[in-house]
């Protein structure tokens, strides 16, 4: 039929053009089947009435016509239909940031909760304001580092501005190392698309800068800290998310190297996390345990945190936000494979739920009880595991990533505190740094191949798949970024720090810190008309000791 | 016109055939319509300099070319339209399913602020491990008998692998009983769509488990909890759910019997409230008053709740997510007589305003002054109590059942403290219980007849209407509902947690239950920095006489 | 090729109907191509075996038909492409409008954690209250005040019910100066598209009574609070709200006047923030300084919050919520302009953080220390400022704007507190009152003329424009509605109070104060098992003082 219509346009349009043209100039046939089913949608006056049961609103009236001489057409179908897909897609996007951005209130509260009652202004203060450091030297900066070259993502209608990924060329491939477009989010920048990939990946990155404050607490010199976080916004995270997600030569493994589809990290396990835990790490080793925490000996006192409340409900915010966090990372719902956010979220929910279940278990075998915090550890990690696997994995593959997290952490925390001796207050390194590289490493293994999000991943074409699918490249990927997260992130996070350390100094006065930094620091106790008890003996002896020597 | 070309067809197709074969495989007549259109779309140059206004962003541009050779055709924008409808079903579904899994915080704060200090840890541990509990019975077994049958929902694509409806004939009809399709989420149902409904179903589900550790408060052991959390979640809760929304027999009491649309529960009074607060009632018979609740003589004492700022917050938090919760339970925004979505949320918030008032006046007649707890218990009956009939009634309509509610929470605490001799520490058995068995009801009262969800309801055609508007039978309906939460749920929940109190035992021991739980438990305070005054003289003399007894 | 078809049409009509009217039943060539193309589209049956990729899942086969026997047509597609469009809306407009009702809880925590702990109860309380009293109060008469000559918003439906404002000639023009229809939700106005403008607009009149709560904190009786909240939601808010939202005379100061666009206030600067300051400094001149705050020789004291945890994390939900302010001021995200959304989160985003930098900076430079409460101050005044501008500036614009209002809020304070000898425990005029007239303001002056909202603003076509831009006549709309926040709307909320003051009286008696207002007032305490410290010495003095005096 398709046939016939072209050749009758071929037999009569000589005919047509000269004895028509008047007729002629009315509308295409769709135009006149629109017409007619617009005919037969109800009038505008019917709504007058009211639509309790919205069977009348939402119609071919409500498609927008570009000329209301030639009335609507196919094109204006075409164009609503596109701009519903980019439509839904930011609404995804922004209300997934929107969620990732009050994680900040869940880890401010899990931080301060598992600190103690005299630093608890300071904590929660440091939690506050590392979102307008992080933010400020992202928009300065760190946005044009990473994302500055990320061009040509169709989910948010192609982010066509930012053409600026710089590149290296070496074994004869070409490897992107940064990108430079985006500053300021001016010029070319200024657009629809970009600012929402702008704010969601900048919620992101703060997540990560918050995890050191927790390490690091109760006794971190303000000032350092928001310096710190200020050269972790603008460049330590930047450079990683670039190679990573920004177009950089981890992404590009599979291209250039065929492994895979080249480093995969979904949300960011690795991202986020390990580098938020790694450079926690790299800190905490400058800015050294607090005082009482170890012995003469070598044996450690526990610190138990202030508020159990706090760490519980922010636990609670943090899983609520991670629902933004892993399904909001496809960028969109409609098209790309996109529908299969669902699935994210169900894998996100159950390796917290499994992580929860590993920590408790253990915790209740070794000691005989439940334990909160370690719970509370163990659901955070299930989720920072499942953070990079989330969406290319099963949901029984995301139990299993889950339960061994939440072995794993209190391992890690163990390992951490009684082997290399260092001080973390919240467990953030164990939590953010060991099952962030745990995540990564479970994409190798775990991808089961069914992910389908465009027909490709990071330039190559199929799904990715892990090594117990099938697929053992992936997971040389993946120990790849692993190295660079081990070798390059911290490296690079401690000497920055280091040179910190020179010009600024990390810690805080003894004097300080035996007061609790809320007064020396902020002039302000975080609860001034509650009465505390004492430090008990144990903490005090430690603190003693430490005078002496 | 249609005609004329349809003849046209007929007489040249044969002509055209032969003669225009290279012309014929152009593009269709749409198809060069679509490629006119997008020749008037701003060229993908023009968005490298940015789109501020998002005026060129969003166009035919972004719709997907499923065949590059033909271009774009009608069935691409078909397609389009299609993955769009779906994209904002699941975007919706999901969001507001992350709102009802935030609940649970609402509900740890609101449980935890209302019973005592000593306790603290023990009652955030119990809302915090709840979730971990629920979701892995749901996942292993509850989600399979609740929705495995619930195929042919349109709003999310099909949800076609939930063919497995077990039913039994009785009076020549078919009734099901319980489905069995969707263990672990393995096999065909990875699904994107039943990854959306799972998600949804199983937040809810944790909703109706969390009630019951607010009754039974300040004296259930940590492990006799999980236990029950456990069954709860992989069968009580499901068996109800399948009934009343997974294709059961209720749901087809309208089908098969001809009561009104079958038993018709929006969102959840009678599913997931009426169930928590008949488990909770079932357990606290079990379970006992605390210590010290009631004198010798039968009175009891009051017994204040620690932390009256987070029973309040945790009502907001609760009322937020229930914006998810009722609105939600459309699963979906597009289609279907969806768009009624904004009514929905408007009768909850009416409600629960209303409900507040009830109450809050209520008690300031009655004690002279408004009450804080009380106010928080109505805000929640009001929202309880609308919760199955927000998708049918008008804002008056839900105004009224929220006032009713406010009152009748206060009578019904009153009334179960004082004549049944129950101690709910929370209220948790008036506010879910009583007024979840309200909402059922409301249904068949208030329902006006307005909605349109696709045409039609459990598979009978026609709006949901109540007695006040003309069909008597839908309460009958209603009626039907309630007597099985009340025969067979809290029957089946009694029973189930009977054998465990033989085997585990629900309460804690005296000595544990004096001390308060969170040391004897959990090993840590909740505050344990906090110093506390004194328990009350009147608790420590009815705990004296206990002791002496 | 179109000229063809309607060529041959006319030729060919009469043949075709009268010998082929059998066939010519069948369907349009639209139709056809549309059922060649569901053919291609996976069959139902590939569904049954589970879609994990979301590769088959939203196609064709989703579009509904609304006719079978025709078959999918052309006017389906366009039928769901509009159902879509307000559909994304919808889901966009509630979801932002949940966001915003959640900023209860955040207003509640800062300001209940600025004051001081023998009050928490009383502040707390009147946070949640003035949820239900604003919302019955809005329902029953201040959304038909407000909204009720709305009609013809395109973004959700068309909002037909909405067409009675009433209007006065003056100057040869039509003055919009309120509205009157809406009351109840009732009769036409029970409609799916009024029901989501309701629920925004309601939330957005709630924030905006919040606000007078914390500024009278601590010495207002709770029945007189109810009754200016009532009162505030009833008339205050929705008279100035129609005159800059609802069609009112400030919107027509473009079209009537020349000026700018008329009154512009994209989130409600004015609307929301400076009406809500401006009572809430009406109000405190009524109730006077908490006893202890000023000395006898005109010197005040500072009388510090019991909860610094609060404050902070308060501050956090805020800001999460101003995301639905703010960006779901768009009232859709599909068509109109309204992908600009992401534009609109950005720049609220870095207003709140310059915000912050400015107090923090400012309070570190002037006291030599970082101080938390005016952080949070900082922050907030960032979010007020940017409210109003949020959708017609650069992101460069938003920096600055944020940053002086950081600046801006400290000073105001200062004088405030110092010259003007008003007590505003929180500081809530300064950030509402002061930053909210900024915020209107600062739209006259950084407004890039890049935003595209359809095409016009308040009916003039064109983009917003500040002076710094080049239209000098946008700061005078701007400056006109200045004025009339600080002459009508203080003016009458004076007027409305001074008559509450005198039938009822707003201030406590000076033995509920010293008390605190928890037991008199609500007969509980808020924290009933805390042991806490003596009020400090000076203020026990000032006490004193007051006593004598």
């Amino acid at each position: 039929m398709k046939l016939a219509r072209s050749c009758f346009a071929s037999l009569f349009c000589i005919v047509a053009m000269t004895s028509l043209s008047a007729a002629a100039h009315a509308q295409s046939p769709t135009a006149a089947e629109l017409k007619e089913a617009a005919g037969k949608a109800p009038p505008a006056t019917a709504l007058q009435a009211g639509d309790p049961g919205g069977t009348i609103t939402g119609t071919i009236n409500d498609v927008p016509v570009s000329d209301s001489k030639t009335g609507l057409t196919i094109g204006d179908l075409a164009n609503l239909a596109g701009q519903n897909k980019i439509a839904i897609n930011f609404v995804w996007t922004l209300l997934c940031g929107f969620l990732v951005m009050f994680m900040q209130a869940g880890f401010a509260m899990v931080e301060s909760g598992l600190t103690r009652v005299k630093n608890a202004n300071h904590t929660y203060m440091m939690n506050f304001f590392v979102y307008g450091c992080g933010l400020l030297a992202y928009w300065l900066i760190g946005f044009a580092i990473q994302m500055g070259g990320s061009a040509g993502n169709t989910n948010l209608g192609g982010l066509a501005p930012l053409t600026g990924e710089h590149t290296v060329a070496l074994f004869g491939k070409t490897w992107g190392l940064f990108g430079a477009t985006g500053m300021f989010l001016s010029g070319h920048s200024y657009d629809v698309g970009v600012m929402v990939i702008f704010l969601f990946e900048m919620v992101f990155m703060d997540t990560a800068l918050t995890i050191v404050t927790g390490a690091c607490a109760e006794r971190w010199k303000f000032f350092t800290f928001s310096v710190t976080s200020v050269l972790m916004g603008a460049f330590t995270y930047p450079l990683f998310g670039n190679w990573a997600w920004g177009g950089g030569w981890l992404a590009q493994l599979g291209t250039n190297l065929g492994l895979g589809k080249g480093y995969c990290d979904f949300a960011g396990s690795g991202v986020v996390h390990a580098v938020g835990g790694l450079t926690a790490l790299a800190v905490c080793f400058m800015v050294g345990p607090r005082i009482g925490k170890f012995n003469r000996d070598g044996s450690s006192n526990m610190i138990i945190g202030h508020d159990i409340s706090a760490v519980l409900i922010g636990c609670f915010i943090l899983a609520f936000g991670w629902f933004g966090f892993n399904p909001g990372s496809t960028l969109g719902a409609s098209t790309s494979g996109n529908l299969r956010i669902g699935s994210i979220a169900v894998d996100t929910m159950l390796a917290g739920c499994t992580g929860t279940f590993g920590a408790l278990l253990y915790m209740w075998i070794l000691k005989g009880k439940p334990d909160a915090s370690m719970s509370v550890n163990g659901m955070l990690a299930g989720l920072v595991a499942i953070t990079a696997p989330s969406g290319f994995v099963s949901a029984t593959g995301a139990a299993i990533i889950g339960l061994v997290a939440g072995v794993l952490v209190c391992i890690s925390v163990a390992f951490i505190e009684n082997v290399m001796k260092v001080d973390d207050p919240v467990g953030a390194i164990s939590v953010h740094g060991t099952n962030g590289l745990w995540g990564v490493l479970a994409v190798g293994l775990f991808a089961d191949g069914t992910s389908n999000y465009g027909g490709a991943w990071n330039g190559v074409t199929g799904s990715v798949t892990g090594l117990f699918y099938g697929d053992a490249s992936q997971l040389a990927a993946q120990l790849v970024g692993i190295s660079t997260l081990l070798g390059f992130v911290f490296t690079f996070s401690f000497a920055l720090n280091y040179v910190l350390e020179y010009f600024l100094g990390h810690r805080v006065s003894v004097e300080t810190e035996l007061k609790g930094l809320d007064i020396p620091e902020l002039g302000q106790l975080g609860y001034p008309e509650f009465v505390f008890v004492p430090e008990p003996d144990v903490l005090r002896q430690a603190e003693r000791q430490f005078a002496v020597a």
